[in-house]
């Protein structure tokens, strides 16, 4: 059966773009999690008439398809777990336009989002959403899993900047949803549904995105606190000075201990619990405005340090304990396991609670930062997937801090999704009744379940076992 | 069979919360389009479970059911025109929470807008969203239509807001969708699907809204231009100066010159072709620095007047014309069909040049108005229903008008809704592969068909004769 759908494959999008190279094969196995599963064919078709071609001829054969961008995602959402066909998006690389007067962008899926960054921000525009890995991933995949970044506080996630979508469904018709305007209530809402659906619902093929007027200016400080619960104070304090900065991050003292060991030296005061480090944008009053507000509100909860970044290269040290965490952590164990829970912003002192607690009951390394103004917190496990007792704890902390989360009404991803590696877990945030609502809306775009199957909500056991986390990594 | 029904329901609910008084059902049969269907029992329930318990008892009696709000909608989503069961939220009024930390409030869905606005105020917060019917509309009808208003330009409209829902599926059971956290993508998108989803999929019984720091200062002007093409101009203009107003109205000469005969006066000089309505708000610095920008790009795009109000009074008097324009229209014909039509904004004068073609092939008074910023104009058709020429031409111009928006990438409804007003024009805009997978949506909430049937999309043809547009008002 293989065989017939390769020739069937190669007669759509030419025989050059069908691939069973085992290389080919498994790296289109793989994502950020690092393991999967082999797909039996990687397809990577030009067109959007070729895409709906390979759907339909999925779907009559029954065979698995799962769709693939850049493969930057933490959850396994491009890994195809069941087999079958993977398709390769990497021909869709263009931005098709820009169009100043409308605020809007029109791109294939597989523009890398930085280059998106680039393109707008020449012409005076700006695409907010910035995820970490923003010079590696895809516009597509930030749609699929509705990637958010640093900058969603003031600005929102992906979904808050997508108008329309040219998308396949599975069956293989060619929707299109929303439009080039911002307001647009006809009909149901399939541009949102489709943002955050992890690619299993549709296959898709254009993204027009709202944009904004870059702001003119910027500006960056540092802040330093005894304790979480001061810096959660200096949170408070900004909000209620009216102020929503860009971005407002928070880094607690494992993670600047990590960072201190790799760099050779500190970033913040001895006693340190926890550094904000914030960066506010807009007009040029406006920014210096918010600035000001947000400084002074730093100040009055008791800041034990505070670093202004008022030039390019004072603005680059500030971010340097950032940028360095993920090279930093690296330094504390073999292996990460990085879930980016979220909980309401005034209860990020709970949450770090919740860690402590985690991390003394389990002996544990935990590194956990994030951000603070969303209460979106990075929950990094550091383990060492040869020392089996301590991945059992690990496994056991994992449930526990989902479990904790959802009892802080939080929400157990706020930006990587569920894919497989949170499958299992979906249960503690959503009731049966939910998931079988989603499970229904599934079936009505993919009656015959074949794109992105075992994706999400676990459907049988034996599809997610050994599959679970970032543990599953190489 | 309904006396059946009415026993079940006087059993979950009270007797005296059951009606079948031929005045309650004359009231729940109508919403602003005045005229339309009556139920045969109007059920006021009081909690969630209640609600639960009577969907329950329609969906097994495949008795139709409908949700009312306040009834202020303009397409019919609140009106049984299947008969049936209305159920009447007005008991579900209650603000349960305003929480400053976390920026977000928890309402009951017939909390007015209106008073929600002023609560949360109160405390420094700011919920943006301003349907014109604030004083009358309630929460759980805006987010069921998605609601916008003038200062969705700057601010987005409801779907931006709703950070999670409590709903009775058809089915009876119920969901929580979303969280009190602003990031959130466990699963799919169920809250922003039952956003705009016009009280088809779900009953929504709790609200978690997302609020905004309060702008600390605002700044309103008025400008007047020659041409339309000429305050497009100044839109643009505005909008290259990185300025996003919260609102930017444009008001068309004949508005204007209705106005003017309503109050005796005129709001603009002679050879006036459009007046743009223009408030910025912000932080001190930032809104003194946005009306600077926002009147320098006004006069730089050549206005023949520029009003600033600079106190309380002078800005009543530049909304004077905004606020007067409903009871002005009123003067030019009994009847007006008011769409709420959308097109990229760079193509405003080219959607006035469509309704000038329409006004003159089918000698009709035409008055365009509404929200410039998003493209989001009101045009009323000014007709009277006793006139059957008239009201055969105003038909024709309809189609036209939606026709021609769709041929501008616009869409059909950007506020309002298709409710059964404008189901009939669906498959204007959107492909029968689209409107067939909305409908298997529809399917996976309600089987059987029995919440809010006949809307939306035209299902049998006799679901909708006589009964389109406003010109199915009284």
């Amino acid at each position: 059966m293989l065989d017939a759908l390769r020739a069937t494959l190669a007669g759509i999008v030419g025989a050059p773009w069908v691939s069973s190279d085992p290389v080919v094969l498994d790296t289109a196995g793989r994502d950020a999690l690092k393991r999967g599963h082999r797909p039996d064919l990687v397809v990577t078709p030009g067109t959007t008439a070729e895409v709906a071609a390979i759907a339909r001829a999925c779907h009559d054969a029954r065979v698995p398809m799962t769709v693939r961008g850049a493969g930057t995602g933490y959850t396994g959402g491009a890994v195809p777990i069941r087999g079958g066909l993977v398709i390769a998006m990497s021909r869709f690389n263009r931005i098709l336009e820009v169009d100043a007067a409308n605020l809007l962008a029109v791109v294939q899926p597989n523009v890398i989002t930085r280059a998106l960054h680039t393109a707008v921000e020449a012409q005076g525009l700006f695409y907010p959403p910035d995820p970490a890995s923003l010079a590696e991933c895809a516009i597509g995949g930030n749609v699929a899993e509705c990637a958010g970044g640093p900058r969603a506080f003031k600005y929102g996630t992906t979904r808050r900047y997508v108008l329309a979508l040219e998308a396949v469904l599975p069956t293989g018709e060619i929707l299109r949803t929303g439009s080039r305007t911002v307001k647009n209530v006809t009909g149901y809402a399939l541009t949102d549904l489709l943002v955050g659906s992890e690619g299993t619902l549709a296959i898709i093929t254009e993204i027009t995105l709202r944009l904004v007027p870059k702001p003119a200016a910027r500006h960056t400080f540092a802040a330093t606190y005894p304790t979480i619960d001061a810096a959660a104070r200096a949170v408070g304090a900004i909000v209620a000075a009216g102020v929503i900065p860009a971005t407002l991050e928070l880094i607690d003292a494992a993670s600047l201990d990590a960072v201190a060991a790799h760099l050779g030296r500190s970033m913040a005061p001895p006693g340190t619990a926890a550094l904000l480090l914030a960066e506010v944008d807009g007009g040029e009053a406006a920014a210096l405005e918010e600035a000001r507000l947000a400084r002074e509100a730093c100040a009055a909860t008791g800041a034990t340090s505070l670093v202004e970044a008022d030039t390019d290269e004072a603005r680059a040290a500030v971010w340097e304990a950032r940028r360095e965490l993920s090279y930093a952590l690296r330094r504390l164990a073999p292996r990460k396991i990085n879930h980016d829970v979220v909980v309401p912003r005034g209860r990020v002192p709970e949450l770090y609670g919740l860690i402590d607690g985690i991390r003394a009951r389990h002996g544990l390394v935990i590194a956990a930062f994030g951000h603070a103004g969303d209460g979106n917190i990075h929950v990094n496990l550091m383990v060492d997937p040869a020392n089996h007792d301590e991945m059992r704890r690990a496994s056991a902390a994992e449930r526990e801090l989902f479990a904790g989360v959802v009892a802080l009404d939080g929400a157990i991803s706020g930006e990587h999704g569920i894919g497989y590696a949170k499958a299992q877990y979906l249960g503690l945030q959503l009731s049966a009744a939910e998931i079988a609502l989603m499970a229904r809306l599934k079936h009505a775009f993919d009656p015959h379940g074949v794109l992105n199957p075992g994706k999400m909500w676990e459907t049988t056991p034996e599809d997610l076992r050994g599959l679970s986390g970032e543990r599953a990594g190489d």
